[in-house]
């Protein structure tokens, strides 16, 4: 069992030593020593480091870094439907597997250790996450555009799912089912995303109540919101993270809390499509669970939390209200409140906690003066400050440097969708 | 004369070569040889780097880095009056100088090479700004809380202000008046400031119109709104810096149009301070003079202009419009339009031009694909892009580098104010 132990590094306001057994924080105490019978043990030194819990990105689609730039300054529909999805018909496997290593390799170096990923040829996605060591969930997306045929063919993919959904020995790396929007999905393959999803132990991933269009469209449609005509169907429940739950009235949050939907957060993307004010301080006092996304890189246009911490919590405030969602809660979202959502016993620099992780620069001129170090993370940081990252104890990033990331960098730049463009 | 050779940058989508003479863009065009009788000329490469004009911090208080994270997620009048006014009242000039030198390096290391600052002991952060070798224009800050004794002590100092405000052989430093707030800042002073900034050829530096109380109570006061009102005392002119600008109507933008004043919209510390709205497409309509600021690091909580472009085009969508403020406009706010309120011939990559310039890495995974670099600069990148800064032909930071910095960075960790604090 590999062993690691990192020596004086700040955590909560103190100094203190790290052993790192394995894939867990084993201790975390003061002047540790090694113990007897790890000769291979590794000690790093964390002098002028600070530790926090790595994010977790609880909504992305990771292949999209190759549209970054591709269309902005645009509406929801339009951006969608005239811009985005005739270029991602384009892609090839290659491409989404290219695109997802850089996404992969840019939420790293920003400190994600976790994704949960939305979009198509799925195998190509975990193929990168699992080759830079991450965590993630790849959701296979189906859509049906209220087609038969479509929906038949969707019928017969889920039907091949696997159980459980481990794409990775490790199990660092699941599968899970997207069914994309109550727009683009029948009520009859919402049913059986939703029963194939509770029988086979999988996330059930879906994009909820993103704009009005998408809310007054399906009331003119169905007689009820997206919520409860989802509701309605049965496709509520504790496996269901839903992202962006922009248009929310007091009801349905009661509703979303007490089916133990995730709601995830993802500020650029809707502040960027002016998709409508996220109801934060509301969903937390409603006791909600809430997690922070990144959204894909079309629509951000990058792919990190830090920043969009940063966005969660002004976002919050823009209202009129200097108090709401402070800088700690908004944390306890891109962390803990992720993690928990994928059943990943992550998100707190604790013993017996998995081990991920990332190391902060206390000599970075962005935490200096250190008054209040989340504080310093949440609005002041960036990702120059992120020294180490570690995910299930292995260092996915260190001293700066992702393992491969000139080659990953130069892939993409030649990805087949570039040069056919260019 | 310094001569400096970049060969093969890209620019506006091409590759060139940018041949720097002195302080200004000489020559910009293909394959460039260094001219005869420049034995000491420097070429440098290039390849895999953009140039961009610099930014133009239009609006901070960089001393203020030492009160970053001090005192979040309040209201403007407890923040201010009950945190920040008290810990300020202790600030030594040696915290000053630590604090703005700090300030310095965190706004080169993202690409700023000028900024407008209103603070006090103004030496001290004039010192540091040419010890980095940035432009500045450091204002003085003239506060009389309506009391007749401040008051005549505030004639006096104005009295003594030097014609021009060359506060440095270069020229690149220069001092300038600033009246803090309609409600700090009685209308005897106010006249005087302006008159003495009007006579003496200086830029008047102000706060206006950021809160909805400071309009209320305003208007209570004086029965006009703050522009009115200043307006009205003959403040208002093209010499006028406004920060804020939150609180705007039609008739005062159009106003503030005909006075030339120029706005500096500071997103980051409206959202924190939940101060309200910037009016950014309505005032770009209008053809007021726009420009863009941090504000200081203690309502931000950095200084990072790469990411206050960000805000800026995310806030201006926020009310539902997708296309207001796009990256190109947000981005002129950041340069050109910053620039020009200050005199400067800079903000543009263009032959004789003053050569003020970031170049940034294409290779950094935030630049890839590069379908549109500036919408990547404004809504992907980090100031991990940034490999060299440019100011008045002086290498800034180069690959990354900025002399002097882990002493800057200790000098502020044990600044007095820190220590007393410990």
């Amino acid at each position: 069992m590999k062993t690691v132990l990192f020596k004086n590094v700040l955590l909560n306001g103190a100094e203190t030593d790290i052993l790192i057994a394995g894939n867990r924080f084993g201790k975390i105490a003061p002047a540790i020593s090694l113990p007897a019978g790890t000769p291979d043990a590794e000690i790093v030194d964390g002098k002028n480091l600070a530790v926090l819990p790595s994010f977790c990105n609880a909504h992305t689609h990771a292949a999209m870094t190759l549209l970054r730039g591709y269309a902005d300054d645009m509406a929801l529909f339009d951006w969608l439907f005239k811009n985005i999805l005739p270029a991602e018909d384009t892609l090839t496997a290659e491409d989404i597997y290219r695109g997802s290593r850089l996404a992969a390799l840019e939420m790293i170096r920003s400190g994600t250790t976790f994704f949960n990923d939305m979009y198509f040829m799925n195998g190509e996605t975990a193929r990168a996450a699992r080759e830079l060591g991450m965590r993630a969930e790849i959701a296979m997306t189906f859509v049906d555009a209220m087609e038969d045929e479509r929906r038949e063919k969707m019928f017969a993919q889920l039907a091949a799912l696997p159980f459980g959904g481990n794409a990775d020995g490790s199990g660092r790396v699941r599968f899970s089912v997207a069914a994309h929007a109550v727009y683009t999905v029948s009520e009859k393959l919402w049913r059986r995303c939703a029963d194939v999803a509770r029988e086979r132990g999988l996330r059930l991933h879906v994009h909820l109540s993103e704009t009005k269009k998408e809310v007054d469209d399906c009331v003119a449609a169905h007689g009820l919101s997206p919520v409860r005509w989802l509701d309605s169907l049965g496709v509520l429940g504790g496996n269901v993270v839903a992202a962006h739950g922009v248009w929310l009235d007091d009801e349905e949050i009661a509703l979303l809390r007490e089916r133990g939907v995730t709601l995830v957060h993802n500020p650029a993307s809707n502040m960027k499509l002016a998709s409508g004010i996220f109801r934060g301080k509301a969903l937390s006092r409603a006791g909600c669970r809430v997690a922070l996304g990144t959204d894909g890189a079309a629509s951000n246009n990058n792919l990190d939390m830090r920043e969009e911490m940063k966005l969660a919590a002004l976002l919050a405030k823009v209202s009129g209200d200097p108090e709401a969602v402070p800088a700690g809660e908004v944390f306890g979202w891109a962390t803990r409140g992720g993690f928990r959502a994928f059943g990943i016993d992550a998100g707190e620099i604790a013993e017996g906690k998995l081990a991920d992780a990332v190391f902060v620069d206390l000599r970075n001129e962005r935490l200096v003066p250190n008054h209040n170090l989340i504080s310093n993370w949440v609005y002041a940081a960036d990702a120059r400050c992120v020294r180490h990252v570690l995910c299930d104890g292995n260092f996915l990033m260190r001293d700066g440097v992702v393992p491969g990331e000139e080659e990953i960098v130069e892939a993409a730049r030649r990805a087949p969708f570039l040069r056919r463009k260019s």
